[in-house]
């Protein structure tokens, strides 16, 4: 029995083995290589737990993250972010160790890395599928060429292109995301069967998690890198992409505050716990923060909902109590499935498993 | 000249102090007791500062919040926070030390601190005068009777009574923030009337930073607690408490990418720095995750609006470009002014002051 007395992301480690084994059987059958992103847990002992599913690959989102892994014996990392030149010694002194890959969107990052590169690094071109977030429009041949033209040197080869389907989260259900992963992969291909024969190694990256966990990794696809999956969270279960048992982290906290006549707890665990991060569960129409389901400290029981976080403050949390959850009492511990649980372990640090072992991130 | 690689938090020192001058002065001149909150800044070397000011005595979120503040030398602490049943050990190591109080808002509460407290501790009654988050209903004189009645012990001390307006952040303007005040002050002196000549000393505290920002302190109100003044933020900016030059933190980030054709910029900054915290700036109706401004990687100027965070993801910000943002580049830098600074300092756990000195939190 762990004995919390404040906010404490306590991870599943059953249910996180189970979420890795299960995405890296997919990408062996869809026969894909699998490059989970590391964002998500940014914990070197979890990473160990994806190399016993043969992962020797991996995604990281900055370069202070990619350094992190490269130092706990990763040798095989793409930074999933536009290259920040400001870090280019940085960079350099990585790649100079790793097989690193970046990721170019503009001549100009392709021309300043031409003249300061010191040593071998792969880039994908990030391509723009509909999300709109980074990326050079999948349509824009002209600059794609462009960059590939100024992207000479012998410190660079090009690995192929990389695309985020961040509209993915905006998919009302299974059809509309089918067609957003359809246009993708339609436009991935044209550009490889049009860069193919000038680059016969490139290859396609696609991945985030609601569409590698809801359908089948489409032909001529070579690569997916989901990362959210190995904890998943209610944001990901509000879309469809997992079960609410194969969420593998809760923040446990404490109720500090009974209002029955409101039908609402105070807990201790607010924004700098969870984040303010919300999303909407049907038929709901006001916004969640969290889910709450009876916890004994160690465990989480998901048939038994006590209610909702309906509002954060910076370390209060205020649940909308279920009938169930009316029966709380302050000094009672209660397990809160996170609306985001990248960023909720990024805030929080560090883990706690379900037996007691404390579980260092990047972060701690 | 700092050399800022990555989002970094700054801290303009001098408008800090004088943010905490302004209150201190404020304070001095309504005859209150000034107890600031130092959950905002949660750095022992910014709480020297207000020692400076002739700041005794604080106010804190949380237990292990009330434990740094202790062990750098602050003794007279108050935690404005349920109290945390689950952490009576650590209240009382604490109430051994300092003069401690904490808050209590239920009978079960008084009674479990009547059994457990084994140190002598002040306590105030949480009021609820309208938020509706924490507190007894400023109404129900029968359950604060109650609470009374059960809170007697040697170790316990009733100080009065405590309340934070945080519906005055919901406030449409000054008028309506003053008739939240009035409200407020009205119904807690009508308390302390009723109370007075059973517990003499007792005392109305109150804090938050908008009404102590824009308004005088009424009359009979003896304590005022607000935290955010010291740096303040765009949130405050929006509320009318504070001045864009009265910001004294700006998380620099580098931008990473360009997108010319729709007006946006992609920073190195994200949800994990700034925090998903996001306000609306009449006449828009979007909301903005942050302003931005032009940076010489020390100091921001607040006349130069290059663009507003529309939207965050874990590490990338999208910025919507003004005419003059348009010029940036991959590898310039820009201030953000954060929505709540609040989050975004708990969040990057120090601040490098305008010049370079790193200033720790009780978070690194």
């Amino acid at each position: 029995m762990i004995s919390i007395k404040k906010p404490t992301l306590v991870l599943n480690s059953g249910i996180c083995h189970e979420n890795i084994r299960a995405m890296a059987a997919k990408a062996a059958e869809c026969g894909v290589i699998f490059r989970p992103h590391f964002k998500t847990h940014q914990s070197a002992a979890i990473g160990e737990w994806f190399r016993t599913e043969g992962v020797t690959a991996i995604t990281v989102s900055s370069v202070s993250m990619a350094g992190y892994f490269a130092t706990n014996g990763w040798n095989d990392i793409t930074i999933a972010f536009p290259v920040n030149l400001c870090e280019i010694d940085e960079i350099n002194q990585l790649a100079a160790g790793i097989h690193l890959n970046l990721l170019i969107e503009s001549v100009r990052t392709a021309n300043f890395l031409v003249e300061k590169l010191t040593a071998e690094c792969g880039f994908f071109i990030k391509i723009d599928t509909g999300y709109h977030r980074t990326g050079i429009a999948v349509s824009n041949v002209a600059l794609i060429e462009a960059v590939l033209r100024n992207a000479v040197s012998p410190f660079l080869h090009f690995k192929g292109f990389l695309t985020h389907s961040g509209n993915a989260y905006h998919a009302k259900d299974l059809n509309e995301l089918k067609q957003i992963q359809q246009f993708t992969a339609e436009n991935l291909l044209r550009l490889k069967k049009h860069f193919l024969p000038q680059f016969p190694d490139l290859i396609l990256s696609v991945g985030d998690t609601p569409t590698c966990s809801q359908l089948p990794v489409p032909e001529g696809i070579d690569e997916i890198r989901p990362g959210n999956f190995v904890f998943f969270d209610v944001m990901q279960f509000a879309l469809g992409s997992c079960r609410l048992e194969e969420i593998a982290v809760a923040l446990v906290c404490p109720v500090v505050a009974m209002h029955p006549g409101r039908q609402e707890a105070v807990i201790y665990g607010g924004a700098v716990h969870l984040s303010k991060e919300q999303t909407y569960l049907f038929p709901d129409t006001q916004p969640v923060y969290g889910l709450v389901f009876a916890c004994n400290g160690e465990t989480w029981e998901t048939d038994r909902l006590l209610g909702k976080v309906k509002s954060l403050s910076q370390e209060h949390g205020i649940i909308a109590l279920t009938q169930e959850g009316c029966n709380l009492k302050p000094g009672d511990l209660v397990a809160i499935l996170p609306v985001h649980s990248c960023l909720t372990a990024s805030m929080m640090r560090f883990y706690i498993s379900e037996n007691g072992f404390e579980i260092d991130t990047m972060n701690l």
